[in-house]
């Protein structure tokens, strides 16, 4: 399991992003979101490994999830892959108010760390992180040639 | 510089997909695709990194752009980010025919994996990758919740 997740120093009060992925790919967005904007807080990731077992590393998100502020947010990188499915049975199984979202990429966790705040979160940031992410998928090529201007 | 790229092994006709990112971020996604589905052919990253001269970056990837088949894509992390720029730039002042998308994560690169072909290249991939890759951005927690049923 690679695991990002500064437990001793949690911002409280702003909401929390919690990355997960297949292996390194989550891990590897904290390290590129800190090169585009400075370090995160409250912005932790969590790889699954083939070697992992999917208790431990469910108990382990969740763990990071219940340590951050309220209204914390969980990105996965693929509706229907083993991180998501593992928090929708977390949600569904214990009851628990978890906001997911899925198919993160750069776009979408350099706006969610912008925006969210003590009073945009939860749900309400999940609405507008989803916009904000579909826009930043971009045909550029149709850009160059006035395509789509 | 981090450099996924193998020149050796070019499988011909098999558009090729080149993942451009700040940081160590496009390089995982190609490991973390390779948990997902195996190790895919034709397929290479290239993260810039703070020390990097922009003129080496630019050149190392439209050398494997031009080493990949007719028909290749570029997946940039961030539209008007360093390596988005780089190949706009490239595209205007060389007049390249260069195919590049921005915001990818998993479902983008995923998907381009499964549907390219010697058929489906260029600009008809782009087009299709762009619907793909915004479908695959799904607020999870409105689904459990029966919100977007």
């Amino acid at each position: 399991m690679i695991v990002v997740f500064d437990r001793d120093h949690i911002v409280p009060e702003l909401p929390g992003i919690v990355l997960l992925s297949h292996g390194p790919f989550a891990g590897a967005c904290v390290e590129s979101v800190a090169m585009l904007q400075g370090a995160q807080e409250n912005l932790a990731a969590f790889g699954l490994e083939p070697a992992d077992e999917l208790a431990d590393y469910t108990a382990a998100v969740l763990d990071a999830v219940r340590a951050f502020p309220d209204g914390s947010i969980i990105m996965v990188d693929l509706y229907g892959g083993t991180p998501c499915n593992q928090m929708m049975l977390a949600a569904l199984k214990e009851g628990l108010d978890l906001h997911i979202i899925s198919g993160f990429g750069l776009p979408m966790v350099v706006d969610a760390c912008s925006l969210r705040s003590a009073e945009l979160k939860g749900d309400e940031l999940l609405a507008q992180i989803e916009e904000i992410a579909k826009a930043g998928i971009i045909n550029v090529s149709d850009m160059i040639h006035g395509r789509n201007a």
